[in-house]
């Protein structure tokens, strides 16, 4: 899967990364991954969930995926946690 | 799956569900679901990475799903996000 269909979600109003998932549909893609760490996880579910429920005709959830990273902070290296979710054309 | 075996997550540290999961499955659990709405989605997702990396050995996660749940607050009806996550004793 291209890197070009990942929507990586942060601080901004979730509506900008549902606009993101749904023009990278429109534009084309078969899969689009939407990431996040952190606190901004719990946007990434609404980012689907909005994208899937009212935006979206004929794609669905393919995989979801958590796992830890890494990460440098000034005060060191701290694990956080990271989500993403996969969604797809249905066949 | 029983309902015993399941652990909400809200808005309390993350170390007191990561201690209920680990208890739950030494209690003889084979599964433990992980449960969160809204802004607990994040924590819940940490609960789910520390239990596993730190605590549970031959456990995994077995499936995550997230969903749509429409709730009744004082100014009526709203949506939220939810996640379930379901660890498993491994095979």
């Amino acid at each position: 899967m291209n890197n070009d269909n990942t929507v990586y979600v942060g601080n901004k109003p979730v509506m900008n990364y549902v606009l993101a998932v749904v023009t990278q549909f429109s534009n084309g893609a078969d899969e689009v991954a939407i990431k996040a760490r952190g606190k901004a996880i719990s946007r990434a579910v609404d980012t689907a969930e909005i994208a899937l429920n009212r935006f979206l005709q004929g794609v669905m959830k393919k995989e979801i995926r958590i796992s830890t990273e890494e990460i440098e902070t000034d005060d060191g290296r701290t694990n956080v946690s990271s989500i993403e979710i996969v969604l797809t054309h249905r066949v």
